[in-house]
């Protein structure tokens, strides 16, 4: 499929016909005589962008349901790693596999992902055609062969997928990996232009082990190891002072805001308008399925805006259009992708979404009715690199 | 039609046939040869009450999305308040009706109302089938001819729809009603035997003014007046110390909490430890589209719950099951319904909800995966009073 031509859908104020040429947008207004190699009809829709979720953990849908509302030692000793333990490839193949087609049902096009078996993971991905950034997970507790197996891994990585997928190096926490795999993990990201993907300062005890540990807190501890750059992708971010806000803007860290599941497991409240007033990037992830626990990105913006308004008591912090920028273009930014906003040149990922559906009428502002009032069961269409993933009415 | 048999559908761990007769659940576990007036295949499908929101503005919908992400008082002043004045009781009737429609699409069976023009809800609320207690709203604003006519219309209530539409006397709250009238509602509904219906404690603001002008809180005041009683259904609540949590639950009061529009405006926190601690009668509303942005109580479920763990910083507050309570049995005993579970005996008001939706998979957890992962599209079927309002796959 060489050409696409989206007709009649509404973008900005008006509605027009849209033509995608080898997976980019080539015209935002095409004339009527335009011809391409796929036509649709999406009459009644908008285009919007989709989503990029940059935390989760994507084989975790097998775990959904399977423990809720309990403390996070209980969770994770009693429940979540002894079924891990008995995980075996094919179980990490169904996961994926369901976990992808819920993200494509509810707008994701992208997802970073932290987890095992990650083969299984990328064959699904490139499977339905969806982009993915695979972690390739460090712990402290791997041998020294499994490590270095992981290294030769991202050393020999070629992409089967013509650009859609590609790996990160993904040491686990600074709980679960220790200053010289850090540092080394960083050596190698940097060595091979690879993205870094951690979780960080999740929880009250992160901070206090920490400072126990190593006399600071965790990202004073990650900056001294020289770990934070501009490829760091860092989830959670929960509990963080002013200054260390300041070190992760001026580092040029991402962050992947999790409200759900912060929520959830009850791990705090991320400071959004600190991190936001200091100039950090912010981006939107669900983590996985096991503690959220669903990966619908378009419920994950409500609770991101909602959450951010009351911790601060402001109604006027983080309005729509920011909520939708976290979630769409600071993500694919984040992770080096030329999308996430509809832009002749990018290439053509999108969601249509249906405007005639109940909870989008009536129309008065498009942006708040997706962020606030719609559900992912209003999305028509979800268009990854110029193919069509999912279509509903077709 | 009398008698209604659903077929194959989940019921607790078992698949069983269910019959209906009369508007009420006759058997849980009908046996093979039995026939109804109508036979529907819910197979896929598990059954689950359908929710009851106890606080809202329905006509509202109109104002979805017209003024977001600013101060309340700007909001009001502003936006709110002059389009309200130019609502018509066509707009009211609209308005009604893109709210019901959505309420039975997402799942809703019965909504406590509070707004003006309310013959045109009540209207569209008998042609949809769906059950309403309806406020006749009260302020003090309104001149003594208006308040006679409201108290006469209460007076001559005749329910048009064989026991579905109550009517409630609705104060509006105790900063836009005085003390005569406050008590004189209380008076008329307690000799009507119908409910009462008020805003409480919503903003710091009312605090601070009631305090100021009446030298007391909120809750303190309506109780030394003699309002408060099993009879009053008090939407938000948010603001309120452990002594007035004790006065609320000693009178029998039932909150209606709306923690999507307390975020959304920045009011405040829910105290729900606090309120449920004391052995108050909490359940679930959406308040109106202008300040949520949707009617979608399963979404509503999982902002109440998620907020009740992270804001007393334990993930075993609120349960899942106990969300679901909330958002069901909660509010239908609130309003003297006899339903919101699925028994023999009780109303036959219901969910076909289908589990092969990929957000219900796997299914470790039913009324986990509905409260936390579900949207309102799983829902398949909705049954009120005995009758199909809405059947997606029939």
């Amino acid at each position: 499929m060489r050409s696409l031509l989206i007709r009649h859908t509404r973008y900005g104020d008006k509605t027009t016909d849209i033509l995608v040429v080898d997976g980019r947008f080539a015209s935002l207004s095409a004339s009527a005589g335009t011809e391409a190699d796929e036509t649709i009809d999406a009459t009644g829709t908008a285009i919007l962008p989709p989503f990029y979720n940059t935390h989760t953990h994507a084989a975790m849908s097998l775990l959904r349901g399977y423990a809720d509302d309990m403390p996070l030692q209980r969770w994770l000793n009693e429940y979540i790693w002894p079924y891990e333990n008995k995980m075996t490839a094919a179980d990490i193949r169904e996961g994926s596999r369901l976990a992808i087609r819920e993200m494509i049902q509810t707008g994701t096009v992208f997802f970073s992902d932290m987890y095992f078996e990650i083969g299984e993971t990328i064959a699904v991905a490139k499977e339905f055609g969806i982009r993915a950034a695979i972690g390739v997970t460090f712990v402290e507790s791997h041998s020294k062969s499994q490590q270095e197996e992981k290294l030769d891994m991202l050393r020999h990585w070629g992409d089967p997928t013509n650009g859609l997928i590609t790996l990160t190096v993904a040491p686990h926490a600074i709980y679960t990996v220790g200053s010289n795999l850090l540092v080394k993990c960083a050596e190698v990201a940097r060595s091979l232009g690879m993205k870094l993907h951690i979780h960080l300062s999740e929880t009250r005890k992160e901070v206090e082990d920490c400072l126990r540990e190593h006399g600071t807190t965790p990202v004073r501890y990650l900056d001294s190891l020289g770990f934070l750059g501009p490829d760091v992708i860092a989830a959670h971010v929960v509990h963080v002072d002013e200054e260390e806000a300041a070190i992760l803007a001026s580092r040029g860290v991402t962050i992947a805001h999790c409200p759900c599941s912060n929520l959830k497991l009850a791990s705090g409240i991320f400071p959004y308008r600190l991190l936001h007033d200091a100039g950090c990037r912010i981006t939107l992830g669900t983590d996985g399925d096991s503690s959220n626990n669903n990966l619908d990105m378009r419920e994950e913006m409500k609770f991101a805006a909602l959450l951010a308004k009351a911790s601060s008591g402001d109604p006027e912090v983080m309005p729509a259009d920011e909520a939708l920028a976290m979630a769409t273009r600071n993500g694919a930014a984040a992770f080096g992708i030329d999308a996430g906003v509809i832009q002749e040149g990018k290439l053509a990922d999108a969601l249509l979404v249906r405007l005639d559906d109940v909870r989008m009428q009536p129309c008065h502002n498009l942006v708040s009715n997706w962020v606030y009032a719609a559900g992912s069961s209003c999305i028509d269409t979800v268009i990854c690199n110029g193919k069509i993933l999912m279509r509903r009415n077709g």
